[in-house]
């Protein structure tokens, strides 16, 4: 429990994908519009006090400082408090965080968070997933290490120990995308084979096309407010009982260990202990499957599973909607896409209507306990959320 | 007061200037260094649960995505969270505001907020001053819009209507560079004269050099605490009792009016009422000074006078050090410098020293109440926070 109680009743987002009829603020007004509908007659976007904006690509691809004011501006939100936060690609759930925190302060009785990200109609080149490495400005770091190479060294630690193999990640690939064709928010709707995925064009050994995430435009809202005010918006409140955020050092020469996540883990054990449960309470979960590699970091690192044993684990069946903690049913990156500052919120609201059951074709039996999990950058930041049906 | 209450404990900074002996990791470490020892030993880093950055150029001048980790790093300080928040030239103190919530929503005991920006390195023509509008992406803002030229506005418009002369504005940049003068931290420590500003090169009509603060290397760092633990840390604590976020409109051509700024007195409102105080009850005041009509715009937005009043409060010598509410003692933007990121970080610092008698031979007499006003963009947000002596 997050103070004295912080409860989500309404999440809203836009179909993720390349978005050429949308810019930054169509995307950002249509997943404000759509948290709102959610809410029906009972949420009025007036009673919302304040907002959090998580964007990572503005300095990036558009030079300019972004603020929250890129936000209150499309919404008519102005002149009502607006923060604007990036954490890389956990930039999304660290706004929830933040957010809750300024609820459980007791000064804010309803808030938004909304994470935006216009990817696609900029050059490939000016992309993050390109220049991860090569717009650093520090002399040490390597150059040309993209966000595609930095997870690939986790495979090939992870293979020469014989702890996965390229089918193992390609399988991934495979579940996430039998999920997403289940979405009709998802990018990449179309199921793929093994076959296809070996067979797609390769990227940074051993990661080919199809075991990385598609550059997404995309945005997504969620409203939170006091718990003891929830019933007030929806008769079916979901209570955000837990947040944990933690860092790494940035570098992968300052890395002691590959094939494991530091932060991850300890932001997940922050989370365990905050919500009072373990990892095998959770009922399903978004993971942060920017690579498909980084899954299968995901449920080790989370706890889901011994070390060493995420293959196993993934091969009996675990992670697909209908076996026993059921990862990513949205499509996850892979299939739904990830468009940065917006995939945490984005995230959120998937455990959001499972948990209420409003999952349609994807929906998770009887689930209770939904967990999100965003990874910023090489792992040197990750952020933990954990919701339960009230 | 801010949830069960906020208090700051510890408060450093680097010298502001043209640092080409660091950069943004020696800065960071710096500020955290001279926070910590402001502490002496009963200040120990390990005790500070989690952190809030502010910065904001990352994105515009070295294309990168920054995240927490940028600062994590330097300090050694992960696996513990840090946040990121970018909210123009506000970043600062709205990274307080939201390190504030945390506290008072009961997850943290002890926080550190800093603030850090490294501006003198890079080519003038890819500053944040320079490019403000021609760096942004959207299709309708006006282009070569620059800082200067946002500012300008208002003051053309308030010299038409017969509001404040030329000389006015030259009577800021007197004052707070006789200010900071008396400020070891200080970038520009040289006393000008109204002459010696009228003279100064032309920026944009009606602002030449010297009513313009300069582009600035910079960090500061401040800790706050729960209140009920403050005296563990420091015998006089001075508690954070107030802070407001406003927003505004981004654009020139859609602001109704000039010569005022909605979202600073919007902010200084919702800090007042949660504070309990009226502007007549300010001691001191750190003021956003990013141009000279900037500070004569924060006279009339935060109440210190009538609409219409400033220059007049000004010339009776009331925002001087020895007037009836001193306005940047520190010698504010204009004259300690402007590092983005660092400055509502470094404002606070000034109220927490100016609060505790410690500001040497700037110091306030018998200053009880401190208020930081802290501007992004051309007004399109605000942070104000309030301080007390406890």
């Amino acid at each position: 429990m997050i103070g004295p109680g912080v409860s989500i009743v309404a999440a809203g987002m836009v179909r993720f994908g390349e978005r050429f009829d949308a810019g930054y603020e169509d995307l950002a007004v249509g997943a404000w519009r759509a948290a709102l509908a959610s809410g029906g007659d009972r949420l009025d976007g007036e009673r919302v006090e304040a907002a959090w904006l998580s964007t990572a690509l503005g300095g990036l691809i558009r030079r300019e400082a972004v603020t929250g004011a890129s936000l209150a501006d499309p919404l008519r939100f102005y002149p009502r408090p607006v923060t604007r936060i990036e954490n890389a690609c956990a930039g999304g759930s660290d706004a929830v965080r933040n957010a809750a925190f300024a609820v459980a302060s007791g000064v804010y009785d309803v808030v938004l968070v909304l994470g935006v990200e216009k990817m696609r109609d900029v050059p490939t080149r000016a992309s993050l997933i390109a220049q991860r490495g090569t717009m650093s400005h520090l002399w040490w770091h390597p150059r040309g290490a993209t966000s595609p190479y930095l997870f690939a060294q986790h495979a090939t630690v992870m293979m020469d120990e014989g702890l996965i193999t390229r089918e193992d990640m390609a399988l991934v690939s495979v579940k996430n995308h039998d999920h997403g064709a289940l979405n009709p928010n998802a990018f990449m709707r179309k199921p793929v084979t093994v076959e296809q995925v070996l067979a797609s064009a390769p990227v940074c050994e051993p990661l080919s096309v199809l075991d990385c995430c598609p550059t997404t435009d995309g945005a997504a809202a969620v409203v939170l407010c006091r718990s003891d005010l929830a019933q007030q918006f929806t008769d079916a409140p979901v209570e955000l009982v837990a947040t944990g955020l933690a860092t790494d050092t940035m570098y992968s020469h300052t890395k002691p260990v590959f094939g494991r996540q530091p932060a991850p883990t300890r932001a997940a054990a922050d989370a365990y202990r905050m919500a009072g449960i373990d990892p095998g309470d959770v009922d399903v979960a978004e993971l942060h499957d920017c690579f498909t590699v980084a899954e299968l970091l995901a449920y080790e690192d989370l706890g889901f599973c011994e070390r060493g044993k995420a293959a196993a684990w993934l091969r009996a069946g675990n992670a697909a909607i209908g076996g026993a903690l059921p990862c990513n049913p949205s499509g996850g990156l892979l299939s739904k896409g990830h468009p940065i500052g917006a995939t945490g919120v984005a995230q959120l609201c998937e455990i959001f209507w499972q948990l209420r059951g409003e999952a349609a074709d994807r929906q998770v039996d009887g689930a209770r306990i939904g967990l999100t999990h965003n990874v910023g950058g090489n792992g040197q930041v990750c952020c933990v959320n954990i919701a339960r049906r009230s």
